[in-house]
């Protein structure tokens, strides 16, 4: 399935050959070069407990993806956490200059609109349900909103519930939007969206508490202290705020409401039970 | 008209009382700050040319002006063009902070597709090609394209067919995705569009020829030399390329074609008439 979002991805982005032969190796560059493709899988995985295992899936999952993509490059850059290293690789900004990497970032989010237009297997209802669903999800109220919040949270605490609602927006929006888009895809109706609804709201959600977890127990197993590179950058963290017990314990729980939202579904759900599971356990 | 483009564009945008309300800040001082409001105006012109004088223009003409607003937030950043002023006020990052002028940016680029696939009031099918249309025009082989192409010629000599070609890109596609989206809010036949399709790549590429113009007139009248700023940063020009007199030469022609294409119209036409002079012969 990582596989399959690969080879879309691969023909979905200009080539490198035609011009602006910069800016497509850029482009490239960013969406190509590994990562763990839990958006596309989420697509596919909801498309599948739905129904669908056609091409319909393809074109929702490299545009999640190629948003995700976008994210990363412009997260990346100086005037943003300044990262120079990403999957291994030094970041776009540092391979192809600050205006190449601003200007890819833009392009891939276009891209991902074009995409899902184009896709000329969805009917035009269902296809502007998506188109409408993608944009939410990556502006203001969603993704983009997130890092603005995540940007204002440097040094300042935060409640519990601002934490949760600074990470539904950052990477939560999108990984819903990633389920729903899968299940748009299947024609799915409204009881079965709720479901899925509340499935992605807490994978997304265990996602990151995974993460601020790991940032510690990576951290603590290497060098003996406790705090991590979030702690140490004055980031509010699951841990840092509510402890890293009951942090474990809200994972717990997250994973278990994500389960029960799409138990109705039984052998169908299968693979979107071990993308929950893996959200909740993974070790990198 | 621009007073109606102006409102729907301060209805559209999200609330600067609403979290997250610096991003939001961000993004309507992006917007909100006065332009000439071409790309609307063109939206406006094009709709009411094929009959079309409802509310089914205003999202399209607050689209394609987001994004309009979005490429300058990101044009002019420090790794970009690096300007501190525009329309006489500082620059969105000057004022707000890199970080957040490029995810203001972002976040305005979500919202022009978001606003257009919101728009009930256009059919679906309808709808989904005027997301294609945008979609196109924003990314790699329209205005991100045009603009990395920008980039890479400073310095380097370009020829008249290259450079119009990077214009074309750059400022030309969102001129002509104007035209279109007006044109098929109000369900333009094939026929129709081919001759506004005319008339935008004119009307484009008129506009730039002025700019030109402009910039070498400008600086000549204020402090008597020949070469303007784009010279001083050795971009290429029309002036510089063809010189002076057949960079006026083209702009006649540009915009004889221009009215040429739109002349079946008769007074329908009259507003896009309008425009193509006011692109050929502004002083500013």
């Amino acid at each position: 399935m990582i596989a399959r979002a690969d080879q879309a991805l691969a023909r979905a982005l200009p080539a490198e050959d035609r011009s602006p032969a910069e800016l497509h190796r850029a482009m490239r560059y960013a969406v190509l070069g590994g990562g763990k493709r839990l958006r596309p899988l989420l697509v596919y995985a909801a498309g599948h407990a739905l129904g669908e295992d056609g091409d319909a899936l393809d074109a929702p999952a490299c545009a999640v993806e190629l948003i995700h993509a976008y994210s990363l490059v412009h997260d990346d850059l100086p005037a943003m956490d300044d990262d120079d290293l990403r999957r291994g690789r030094p970041t776009c900004h540092v391979v192809f200059g600050e205006a190449m990497a601003i200007l890819a970032g833009d392009a891939l989010q276009a891209l991902a609109f074009e995409l899902l237009a184009n896709d000329a297997g969805a009917d035009a209802s269902r296809c502007v349900a998506m188109l409408r669903t993608l944009g939410r999800a990556c502006g203001a109220e969603g993704m983009a909103g997130g890092q603005a919040l995540d940007l204002a949270a440097v040094g300042h605490p935060l409640s519990l519930a601002e934490l949760e609602h600074m990470h539904a927006c950052k990477t939560g929006a999108l990984i819903r939007a990633s389920v729903r888009l899968g299940a748009l895809a299947a024609t799915a109706d409204p009881s079965a969206l709720d479901a899925l609804d509340r499935y992605a709201h807490a994978v997304g959600l265990a996602f990151q508490v995974r993460d601020d977890i790991l940032d510690v127990e990576g951290e603590s197993a290497v060098i003996g202290k406790t705090a991590g590179k979030d702690a140490a950058a004055d980031k509010p963290t699951f841990p840092s705020i509510i402890g890293l017990d009951a942090s474990r314990a809200r994972l717990d729980e997250l994973t278990a409401t994500a389960l029960e939202a799409i138990a109705a579904l039984g052998e169908r759900g299968a693979l979107l039970e071990r993308l929950a599971l893996y959200a909740a356990r993974r070790h990198h």
